[in-house]
């Protein structure tokens, strides 16, 4: 894929320019300096030379087959340009040039139009307002940053071409390679998605990191980095996660559920490792980039000095991992070779005076031990450390079945060991923390990668009937489906709802009581009541005819003084739902990623404690129970003080109903069912509330 | 104080040697090296010179006063060598010597011999099993690290001699200047409170960063920290927050306090700023030791690259500082200077071709903006970028009056920029979310310098009561005091306890019920019966003497059954207490730091969600309330969906009395009311159950 732009063997600028600082030149020249060994075209009109080479001054003249045209003239004479590649016949385009889409309505029409130029011929386009491209297993540095990096295993797509100078910087000062970096600007045509199945493809890609602002299609996007992670790492820093995309609300899943949720769920459901920072980012594809997954969870932690081991120790627990228990052998081993102060624990503790053939020996035990899935080495700079012999004497006992990863603390007589470590191959932390952060990260990776086929159960439904009730309130313009309806929605998808009616008078109220059967409730069915308890419209446990009648008559009296201008369809009579845990599952759709499912305690949970999880529809029985098992409150549902535990299965079966409903009916924007009364295993929850919001516009499919 | 130790005038050094590698020679070689301009004395038996001065073999030989001797002969010859050097009349000892406590009770009854010799005539000693000292402003490496950092206003206190070297290292490659590097080893004498104390008086030290695994004296500490606190940041980096160290507990504040939540605790009360890595506490370190402290939490970000700026924004907005609104006259003033392209809004785009003097212009007008407390200025190295200069130019703009950070990201064409930040006095950050994060430690510092006077009430009560309530129990080796005397110690502090007596009969239950008045509640009294609600030892909202004759008849037969051999007293008797939020209450005794309160939403808000918070006892009514405001279930008690709010000034007024009841009785162990149910504004609390457990042997005092 991608083939002419990521290896070509012609390449012109245009917009070549012989004046040193101006775009046009630098990117002239990054070829050369980089070796390409393919053919260079510089194009500019008013020069017959740039930097020793022939000028040509269109490209349409130029003999044989231009694979890549890197486009790098005033905004105002890019479309000029593009259609002369085009005529041209060059086979691929990056458009370094900005003053597209980011300055406005005017640029981005103009963005659209060179889009539909290329697209019409089949040619795809990088860009615009970029920084180029960078591919070092083919010599091509086709972007306007100096640096060209060594070649390496690690390829870079960033959204912001000054971040990919900042990479390329720090890389330079590590020493550490990269594959392909990857400058794509505004997204006119290619985007991540692209470039992710492109790299998955790219035998000397080993690992992929990302950094992104925004995601141009969200489905797109989780099919092909679900696929692409299926094969590599994938590290994104996503960023953009302030308030301010927040959207107003109807429902509690609405206003829990916001845009950096709804990232962090399409991740997980691909399977992308998500990076907090610049940092950690690296630290973790560094990881990925030169050792094996750990196939299990236990380290061990090898130091010259006792704090540094505590500090790794810490880290260990609190993210999760295990430190691990030695084997007997391993201990024997240690104790043979290590001098009496030495620990033999895990940490373990070759003293400040470790010589680098003590470490090795250390790490080769840990190597031998079954007990240990990963390690982690760390020196500190001491009278008598050897740093740079000693990194080597680690990398020789690393046998790339297990990862070890090193923790050279320190900042200058540290250097030349960690100069070793990346030469060896070895990845190396400023602290422990960061080296089990990493750990931890690959931990993950492993056991998503071994998840468990993604089955969606469909359930039988009554779509008909669900069609019906939405293009009934759509004709209305009634976006807001209330209670009535929306159980009727509810029983189309099989759930329990409480046999119950609306009841247009205090009479009708009885009938429908005596024949739903005592005790009842009584709530209030108008689309501009939406807070029915404090508004006094909602009397529970009922259970005579006069109860009833009062009821009714109150509630009509009371609702048109504290909402004025209600419009009041009536009062709905059902029988009082059976006692139990109530929780509430909802959905929320994103418009990037589309339903997003929620569950969440009822009540103060949600309210107050905001003790909910989120998943992307459609949705598994497996991954319903984990949104579960992801509570701070899960220990409620198992039962706490010998209280009984509820039925989780039938939880999860809810979960996976809405998720069908939700992607049956991308008109559904929102829904709640809170409560969602759940019993003992066995018995059916009810649905006690339900409301549901729906949009004109289809939303996005799950 | 320490001045023999920190500023000698002579300095001798016991077991120096001629055999570089050898820390003796080591020792000798630094001292020499790093300029001492005092006299240096080796002292060998064996040898007539060594590194060109003059050796004696024996202290008690030399002329004139020793203010420092610095010891590192073999563990076996160090007692006779404190002997000797005593004897010559040393003010003050360096013992570099491992092989003590660390070693186990042999080695721990020599150092405290050792120390006890020292003491004897008033010497202090550093160690043992330490790296030594240094002060730059002295010219003194006292130490076996053989690299003298430069003279700064940071000074470091570790109990790890190998994390000191990694700090030298470290600060050497990021030529950052200390003041004093103290190797605190065993603290078999001199502990870090006591290092605090002597650098809160040292005008060379502007910061005091502080590595510990462990401290000596809880209390101690508190008091010195929190002084030296108030007169400069002290930053410290605690390990070993593992969960080894849990005690067993008997109610729930035990089960939830922890040591690393009581380390914590007493940092908060001491205003120390927890580091949780290595790299945090420099990255905040240097932020107080190079700027000053903002005044409020409007942070302006100046960038030449769009994403980092969003790093920033996200960074700032999740740490609850501000992203500035910048004034009008800023934003008229930047977009007088900057190109039409550029964001005059906050993150200030400069964009990627921003010269020295475009970023001098956005710090100058941030500096100008009152609306502006504090300046983040980000540098990703693009084509035109001159990091030096604009480091210069930054720099040349910062006043000193608001902080100013910087980040410039990248590793190697920003070098030089960060090498020009560091001699300007401007801290520098890898990434954005790093200087938020040391911004924001600093912004809290500033707040907690203003926090009101600790004014603790002392509230009337029967303190003769409590003691024989305890003493009796101690008498009859009875460590639980069960919920009736328990609620005799609450009354006794002014608690609100509703009436009630212990009944030995059912008879003699339903006279006590008739006494306090219906409804009733009973409950088995017994030492043994821990959850009673589970065996039957609890009955709720009894309203006539027939149900309350049933129900203790009832509790006597089952209790035996369920509790085989529970020891009984009786049942108690009491009136129900009225509706409300049931709160918990508690004490646990922290064996380093004293009485540790707690509060929490009762049930399962303690036992399912944790949502605790822990203070350390005398506590005061506004550090009360925070407890109360720090919970994630606060916006229960001020009342939600219509519900009315909870007297909250009575809760803080219970865990007041607590904390006085656990300051004047150091036998009490732990301690919780649960519940304690709250009421609206007004109405007393009423405590509804009560535990404590005492112990023999009086605990820390708070």
């Amino acid at each position: 894929m991608l083939k002419d732009m990521l290896t070509p063997q012609t390449v012109a600028v245009v917009g070549a320019s012989s004046k040193p600082g101006k775009v046009g030149h630098e990117i002239l020249k990054n070829l050369i300096d980089g070796g390409f060994e393919g053919r260079i075209i510089p194009v500019n009109p008013k020069a017959d030379e740039i930097l020793g080479l022939p000028c040509t001054g269109n490209l349409t003249q130029v003999e044989g087959e231009v694979n890549l045209a890197v486009i790098a003239v005033p905004t105002a004479a890019v479309q000029p340009a593009v259609a002369e590649a085009l005529k041209a016949g060059v086979k691929s385009i990056i458009l370094i040039t900005a003053g597209f889409k980011e300055t406005g309505a005017e640029g981005a029409a103009l963005e659209e139009e060179i889009v539909r130029m290329c697209s019409r011929v089949g040619v795809r386009i990088m860009g615009p307002n970029c920084l180029g491209l960078i591919n070092t297993q083919h010599k091509l540095n086709a972007s306007f940053a100096s640096l060209m990096p060594d070649e390496g295993n690690i390829s870079v797509i960033s959204q912001s071409g000054a971040l990919c100078t900042a990479i390329l910087d720090w890389a330079a000062g590590r020493h550490l390679g990269l594959a392909k970096l990857i400058s794509i600007g505004n997204k006119a045509d290619l985007d991540e998605a692209d470039f992710l199945t492109t790299l998955a493809n790219d035998d000397s890609t080993k690992v992929i990191v990302g950094y992104l602002e925004n995601i141009t299609n969200g489905h797109e996007f989780i099919k092909r980095a679900e696929s692409v992670a299926s094969k590599k790492p994938v590290v994104i820093m996503k960023v953009g996660t302030s308030k301010a995309g927040e959207k107003a609300a109807s429902s509690h899943t609405g206003s829990l559920a916001g845009a950096d949720i709804a990232y962090g769920a399409a991740f997980k459901r691909a399977g992308v490792i998500r990076a907090e920072g610049f940092e950690e980012m690296f630290d973790i594809a560094t990881a990925f980039a030169m050792q094996p997954l750990p196939k299990g969870d236990r380290v061990a932690v090898i130091t010259n000095a006792g704090g540094p081991g505590i500090m790794a120790a810490d880290a260990i627990e609190n993210s999760g991992l295990e430190v691990a228990t030695l084997g007997e052998e391993m201990s024997i081993e240690l104790a043979k070779h290590l001098p009496a102060a030495a620990s033999v624990g895990n940490p373990i503790d070759v003293l400040g005076d470790a010589d680098p053939e003590r470490y090795a020996m250390a790490v080769e035990a840990a190597q031998d031990d079954e007990n240990v899935d990963a390690i982690i080495v760390i020196l500190t700079p001491q009278a008598m450390t050897k740093a740079a012999e000693t990194a080597r004497a680690i990398a020789s006992k690393a046998r790339g079945d297990k990862p070890v990863l090193a923790v050279f603390m320190g900042g200058l007589d540290v250097i030349p060991g960690r100069d070793e470590l990346v030469t060896a191959g070895l990845p190396d932390y400023s602290s422990p923390a960061r080296a089990v952060s990493a750990l931890k990260a690959m931990y993950n990776y492993a056991a998503w990668l071994e998840r468990p086929a993604r089955i969606v159960t469909r359930y039988p439904a009554n779509k008909r009937r669900v069609e019906r009730i939405i293009t009934r309130h759509l004709r209305r313009d009634r976006l807001q489906i209330g209670e009535v309806a929306a159980k009727d929605i509810m029983r189309a998808y099989d759930f329990n709802v409480p046999n119950g009616s609306l009841a247009t008078s205090a009479n009708h109220a009885v009938e429908i009581a005596e024949e739903v059967g005592y005790p009842i409730a009584m709530k209030i069915s108008s689309v501009d009541v939406l807070h029915k308890s404090d508004s006094g419209g909602v009397k529970l446990n009922l259970s005579s005819p006069t109860q009833v009648r009062d009821a009714f008559d109150l509630m009509m009296l009371r609702i048109p003084q504290r909402v004025p201008g209600a419009r009041i369809d009536g009062a709905y009579i059902e029988r009082m739902a059976t006692r139990g845990r109530e929780v509430i599952i909802g959905m929320s759709r994103d418009p990037q990623f589309g339903p997003m499912l929620m569950f969440g305690l009822g009540g103060i949970f949600v309210e107050v404690m905001k003790d909910v999880t989120f998943y992307l529809a459609p949705i598994t029985a497996d991954e319903a129970m984990q949104m579960l098992k992801s509570t701070r409150s899960y220990a409620l549902l198992e039962g706490v003080r010998g209280e009984a535990g509820v039925d989780m299965d039938a939880i999860a079966n809810g979960l996976q109903r809405i998720s069908q409903l939700a992607t049956d009916f991308p008109m559904i924007e929102e829904l709640d069912i809170n409560p969602f009364i759940v019993g003992a295993p066995g018995v059916d929850p009810v649905v006690a509330d339900a409301r549901i919001t729906i949009s004109k516009k289809e939303g996005k499919r799950g």
